[in-house]
């Protein structure tokens, strides 16, 4: 009666500590990430419930991925999903490195695919707390005597409803537990190593010692920021995007056939992808009256309005930018099969944010590497990624300026901004330059379009479009 | 060259218009649907681009339901999803109706279960029209000649992409075009016709007609508002709520008892839900301090975390603001084989926002009715739907409202508005019981729950849902 008392006590001490790491998380406008992974399922599951009992419920959320919406998705689509806002925390379950482990011990990732993963989960734990985000990770690793006896257990008494798994039985087979150390060690971003729980048969014991080890890393996180050792671009490809060469043109004839064709020979591909649920992502950037929404909507003009969506990037909503930049982003990702098309993206981090001071140094300096990660994860899915830079010189955005104010039907796509932004010419210009040079990848090119003739560039556009999806599907 | 000079002209013309239409929208703060219906799909997908190249695209989403997401999910789910927000327009493709056509002509519907499913969708119009949101109705009507033609075309041309479905060929047959005019007829919402546009071989044409057709419903919507006629609730229940016999208890004894016992069936039921793919919802409603947070807290205490999620009910965000007030709820539908619990929910509209004055009466005078119906398309989905109103006594509140004040653990849960709300005792009671007696539904029942003794409470709650899932799956 005694111990059961000071187990009751400390377990009280321990909630109103986390009641207060909680306030505080709020006050620091920081989110919280609890991680609960281990070879013991329905253990994370109870200290989940556990511990959404000691905060206070309200601003917690159960991250649990679901097999059937994240198919065909990046592997960390379900974890973005619930990248907590500022003053809220997630808790994982179904974790990254958790699935990872029983992925490995399947033989399903090995070798490259192996260090690939455990690559980009270092740099999602890392993005995460580079933004302010406390990562806490728990391991709940049961001796493997009482973790067969619990199994049995839940076996026996409830045989209906298959509460053991055989990814239960995989992880708790013993030579799981050396695989499991050593991609914990290889798969954690720096400074965020995973804390390890001995969990056994007595609930309240091991919610009470994963707890206290949750109240304790909560703290450390408030006490710091990361420190964030993100190079500026430097040496910089001059030039790239200016040339004294005049822009390619098309006569009308020429654009009408060529657009024809090839709008026609992109319906094709869609049905194509559509079938072979191959999805792509398709980014458009460039200077204001760039002429970005005309080519966007000939690239979608003659497609199935089922297979493709358009993305503009209006000023974030309170409820994005309470979160990563990248969050409202990966909210969008494509499902197989279908075409999203961003009218400007992502690049606005290391664009406008950059260039009008939204963001700071730090951040979108680093931010070109994230981005990167971005894609990678896109395109290890199998997702075409391409990225479309529609150029024009200062002389023809002015033109475009005037002719826009001239036209009742272009009236309102003239707003006060647009001539201040103009004033900012040669640093959007070297935003610009330094973001080719720093995301030009291979699985995620960069095609720079001249875009001074709007016909030339539609038919530019939607030939490299069409010339990705084709490299892929035919 | 003077008839295409003269299309071209009248195409500028309704550009215009539509702009100004879309202007008019923003200024109003009202969204608007588009559907475009027919037995032409590849008309309707061509339509649709064409539109959003007129109208300014930025605030225009097409909606086109995928079948994989909506798989298991309520008829109406998809086109909730993209119920748009004031000022914004959603262009429909794949709409309610001509898929209602298709699954008649099938034979998929029939009877009783076809009327059901015009009714749903006469009240679904209705319920946007009455929320200010202009719904326009478009039906591309092909000559059947004209049709067989351009599926044979595209047939030839294109045999690598299945441009031409089993549904195009069904809507072609000469029999769907009486049954889907007497569709139309008997679901559409009142004052809310389709309007008939005969498609051809000449898309420029089509699209002018269609346009102008979508220019003047939008004029027409903006001039007027619905008539709502709700009424008020009168001849109330009343006492309901309001008992003079002693709230049971249960000791600590009987209820550790009843709690493993109960938690453990109930987990049994949820994996049996899981298996089966039966989706729940369980709403829980009561004044402020009853228990609700502690009661759903031990309903999920024993669930596998990945099984359930609890959903918050704070103030609504901007996003959730600008559209219908269900909207944010349908977003939250459980998928097939989980549990979504509610704390507070939608029948906020008929409890805060019409004792504080936040909706008019006629707004929460006809959300009785939008409620019914909404729960009703859960229910026919096959997911389970159950309401728990818990009751406490008002000075059984204010023990409460101390006891909180003076817990460190508890402090957190009070707010100022508590005693600001205990002042409105009287008036939420009497919403109350409007509202129970106006939304228990066989398909969604309302359960009062003694709340005093919160023991007692706990368990009958955790009865309760175990009776309604045991009901259906054992």
């Amino acid at each position: 009666m005694a111990t059961r008392s000071a187990l009751e006590r400390a377990r009280s001490a321990l909630h109103l500590r986390l009641l207060a790491a909680q306030r505080r998380l709020t006050k620091d406008r920081r989110g919280a990430v609890i991680v609960l992974g281990g070879d013991d399922r329905l253990a994370a599951s109870e200290l989940a419930n556990q511990l959404t009992e000691w905060f206070d419920a309200r601003t917690v959320r159960i991250c649990a991925p679901d097999d059937g919406a994240a198919e065909g998705r990046p592997f960390l689509w379900p974890y973005w999903q619930d990248v907590p806002a500022q003053g809220r925390i997630t808790i994982v379950v179904g974790d990254w490195l958790t699935r990872t482990t029983i992925a490995a011990a399947r033989e399903e990732l090995a070798g490259e695919s192996l260090r690939a993963r455990l690559k980009s989960l270092r740099a999602f734990e890392e993005l995460l707390a580079a933004d302010g985000t406390a990562v806490v990770k728990v391991w709940l690793e049961t001796p493997e005597k009482t973790l067969r006896r619990r199994l049995r257990d839940a076996e026996d008494t409830d045989a209906e409803g298959w509460v053991v798994t055989d990814e239960d039985l995989l992880l708790a087979k013993k030579s799981s537990l050396g695989l499991a150390r050593a991609l914990r060690a290889q798969g954690s971003g720096k400074n965020l190593p995973w804390k390890v729980v001995i969990g056994g048969a007595e609930t309240k014991l091991r919610d009470l010692h994963a707890g206290l080890v949750i109240a304790a890393q909560l703290n450390q996180a408030s006490r710091r920021r990361p420190a964030v050792a993100a190079k500026k671009p430097s040496g910089r490809p001059r030039g790239l995007l200016e040339s004294a060469a005049p822009h390619p043109t098309l006569d009308k004839k020429g654009y009408g056939q060529q657009m024809a064709k090839l709008q026609a020979r992109l319906g094709r591909l869609s049905r194509l992808a559509a079938q072979k649920g191959v999805a792509t992502v398709v980014v458009l950037e460039g200077p204001d009256a760039a002429g970005k929404g005309g080519a966007i909507r000939r690239l979608c003009g003659q497609l199935d309005a089922a297979h493709y969506r358009v993305h503009p990037t209006p000023a974030p909503t309170p409820e994005e930018k309470a979160r990563h930049y990248l969050w409202r982003f990966w909210n969008k990702v494509p499902a197989p099969g279908r075409l999203a098309v961003f009218d400007r993206s992502w690049f606005g981090r290391v664009m406008v944010e950059r260039v009008e001071g939204f963001a700071k140094e730090a951040e979108w300096a680093r931010a070109y590497g994230e981005i990167n990660d971005f894609e990678a994860r896109l395109a290890e899915a199998g997702t075409i990624v391409l990225k479309l830079w529609i150029n024009i010189s200062k002389a023809e955005q002015l033109r475009r300026f005037r002719s826009r104010e001239d036209s009742p039907h272009k009236r309102h796509k003239m707003t006060a901004e647009d001539y201040r932004n103009r004033k900012k010419w040669d640093a959007n210009l070297r935003a610009a330059e330094d973001m080719i040079a720093r995301t030009d990848t291979p699985h995620a090119p960069w095609i720079v379009v001249s875009g001074d003739d709007k016909r030339y560039a539609r038919v530019a556009t939607l030939k490299a479009v069409c010339r990705a999806l084709s490299d892929r599907l035919d």
